[in-house]
């Protein structure tokens, strides 16, 4: 078995992180941490009673370096500081922000880095486009819930449309986090939508860097509690069949289904799945995936980027059936 | 009095209209109609027990005649076949798509025009840009809810736009109607988000016809019961300050409220408020506007259009309080 | 005119008392006051921007004093801080508990109370009981929002019932107010459902000293923003036509609506009216009453009651059109 | 393997035994069947795409006596005419109401029954009750989802409480089905709650038969997908400590959860937990349990009772990871 820790258990991404590995065939949880410790996950999450009960431990680096896996759930600036004590010793998932850009970017959008230099040690966790470099590496960067699913909408079709792209992005109020803030409150949500951070968001630098485009990015807040919906608007420069670059491009892919309609966010909540949909009028794009935010966001995404971390099949574990109906 | 008919009183626009006209000072409802008649309003709406109540008379354009206003919230088709008969004894505010479009455009997207001599009889009731002409007619085609939301938005910018734009449209479910289908079932709807006819939806050429732009147009639904928040995006011709813009087009109208941040349906729901906000990315403009989809969208404007046909206060019984909290 | 202030403006019974005051004939609304001041009312709620607009002043007793009439949308404790002030300079309607019970309840529940002398000056707020009462008072007991929906249901069958009654009441998360809680959190509340201090809430023992009865009182949240829905279970000495015992006891009430099959909630979100149903099972009686929380329940009978305090029609200005469809 | 057939596969259920079985080492989904045959499950329900596909055969009973195992998921009377046919060659589970009562019973609340030679052949599939009965039989008799919550929150308070109680059921719309009906509209029930055949409905003889009380049974409506809370109001004959009493019965149990405070939908929905509080204000009694209306009170439950049909370790493929958060 590999022994593995969940750092930042007390979160919704810790809470599908366990969910999740209750079911995988060597990730053994051996150990939960938070920044206080003293808890106990059942009592922060009584569905979890019965079925997993475990006390959570103040976080300590020097416990986590005898783990053979790490998954760090835990916010940008904390994650580099422990990733900086423990590279080297274990194999490392961060949900951060921490490892996905270069320098430059974290920089303008974040903070100073304290751990530049293992940001060439680390793979952006979308195995779809980074699979084999993955697997040479001992520390994931876990993308972003909007960038996941904008970047494997868009990927396919990188040689074929303008620079300029919009991307339309709406996630339920489980991306927020459990924090209680005004845009948390269920009588602000409820019935409403609006977007937040528009064109500002810092998610939409990890899409510049990795897609190279322009984007004009506006996140919005549905009110549902588990996933997102993106849809994308470009111009072609050339005249496809959108669908048929999809299915020629992800044909391999087993997480990634395509689709000949709309998708839709009942079909994929609960599950890795990413649909995807894409039609074009005229030579304008208009593409549309789904993913669960927390999920195929976060938490799943973590899991695959550990089975490949550890060369172990990447569907081991991933969620496949949905909360319908 | 103004003796008034509403024809198509048991749909929620209908019912929308029965609630604005009870505080009218000069509109007296004096008529419902409906295809089969007999029901009691408090019957099929019992909210309006002990408030409003009255029978539904079976639909019979001779009795119409006798009215001085008549809101027509029928389907298309239909309400062409009624004006054709009623035209000149009454006036008219029509809510279907028969008088929106010129005739070619209308007979591309729905079927041959059976009254097209009143198409030029008829204003385009968008009061914002139409008041005059409006003052002049006796038919008032009343605008889709789309529509409405997305020209108020684009309006201010046509000059300074190129003219691709994409718009992103989400509405409540009260858009689909009372009708019972698979897209309006609460289990389909409920923890869902999904687009429907995109690119091909009727109402992209009501937007493109009064805006001369080529408008990608893509619906979704909302899980919620009312309201609509339109995202446009766009490319600008020249560097302009959108808030600005705005402020300077609807400085004098007293339902369109420009902010400084992202737009809330919550704030006009219940109401004939658009509120509008607007952004740039550079070049890259992000324009974001929200109305009350059966208000706005549909009663409350049809109200303000009848209104300018008898010449009175278009703000009379409009409604300014929204469903908040 | 009747210079009117509200303190506590900022929460959602002061945003609420601001929009049925828009609609009153005479109390205008000339100050409003909070426990800090300096914000201005159309920023917290932008619904009210173009609508009513003004500063939200420092809580003062001696500037309370020249008003003719204060609602007081506190919490308890300050409320009868306040109301020890300004008593009998100014016509009082008093949101919280601390005139609702008698001393002995009050203070078994809630704290030592400050200001006993004024408890028999108090009229307890529910119009279709006290209706007389209240006309010869200046100082109100508004009701708990749950106790209204209890006692208007239970009032007509007492002398027909057993002394034990069970109350299963919902609420809409409105009634939680704006604060930022673990139970006000979307994800929380978001297709969930559950029942929080039963048995022991505050509010049976207002239900208890009105009635007489012994109540078992189990409140539950609901996942909708505004409503509260209460299931009563009773045994009946005697045998009834239960909807006809209500149906006479209410026979002039205009906002009370008997009727013959269970009650909605969304009849009637966004008025004054309270829908009661009741029927039997044998000797069981189950008794059905709906309100909305925020009106009913809160602001709109703090209006009929500040309505009689001048001998006003106590009718005016309270709601009547739901939030309907 | 078990070859396993799934009558009625279109409808909720259907689904969620189509999600549960892609889990179980010995059920091998070999048919599926529903009134029409011809469509894929897939289309269907787009979320099962990649993960089961397979075709809707037409309802054959003889290719179903060539099973080993029937699910069936058909209406009342339907099931029996089925039933009738296949019994001995095949075990059967039968979700309807055919089965569940006696004979007497039946066909005062529903219709003559055409099998009643089989009433006594079959289980009432309440594990926790007739675990032993279920092993000796080859029909079970699905319990509803009603009275499963009811009667396992009623089960060990027997002994202990009056004859009259009441239940205040409350089911999320899944509950209703995939039909169209008025009740299902997403607009209709969004922000609202109310009963529905209050007294009157069906599953109230099926508690009383199994408990012999004399039960005041009032469904209502959730505005929630999945889910279903019950609340019971009895009268105590003897001074008990409710929680002691739930622990010691249920001691053994692993998919009963005894809590100290009230339940959650929340933590149970997606899984076959049942969790149960209970309290009592002097001597009246609240039980409080919580089920996921899909499984716990239909396909899991089935599952559950299959696996005891097989002598299998009961809790085979049950779902035990809830949709949180």
């Amino acid at each position: 078995m590999i022994k593995t820790a969940i750092v930042g258990a007390s979160g919704y991404t810790g809470l599908e992180l366990i969910k999740i590995l209750l079911n995988h065939p060597y990730f053994e949880i051996k150990g939960l941490f938070g920044s206080e410790g003293g808890e106990r996950i059942e009592n922060i999450y009584p569905a979890l009673k019965g079925v997993f009960e475990a006390e959570i431990e103040k976080l300590d680096t020097n416990k986590l370096k005898s783990f053979d896996l790490v998954f760090l759930a835990v916010p940008h600036k904390t994650a580099m500081a422990v990733v900086k004590e423990i590279y080297g010793y274990t194999k490392i998932v961060d949900f951060s922000a921490d490892y996905r850009l270069n320098q430059k970017n974290y920089e303008d959008f974040y903070c100073p880095h304290i751990n530049p230099e293992n940001l060439e040690n680390s793979a952006y966790g979308l195995p779809e486009i980074f699979r084999d470099f993955i697997k040479r590496v001992s520390l994931v960067a876990n993308p972003g819930c909007y960038p996941t699913a904008t970047i494997l909408g868009l990927y396919p079709f990188l040689e074929y449309i303008e620079k300029d792209v919009f991307v339309d992005a709406k996630s339920g109020v489980s991306g927020a986090g459990k924090g209680l803030k005004a845009t948390t409150h269920f009588v602000k949500d409820n019935e409403n939508f609006f977007a937040y951070n528009p064109v500002k968001h810092r998610h939409s630098i990890e899409i510049a860097e990795k897609t190279g485009l322009n984007v004009t990015f506006v996140p919005q807040l549905l009110p549902i509690t588990r996933g997102m919906q993106i849809s994308i608007y470009a111009k072609l420069k050339k005249d496809i069949d959108p669908v048929e670059v999809l299915k020629e491009k992800y044909k391999n892919e087993k997480f990634i289904r395509i689709k000949e309609n709309p998708v839709e966010i009942k079909n994929v909540a609960g599950t890795h799945f990413c649909d995807i949909f894409a039609m074009k009028n005229g030579n304008m794009l208009f593409i549309n995936s789904v993913i669960d935010n927390l999920l195929r966001g976060a938490s799943s995404q973590a899991v695959a980027n550990a089975n490949l971390l550890f060369n172990l099949d990447e569907s081991l574990a991933l969620p496949k059936i949905a909360y319908v109906p």
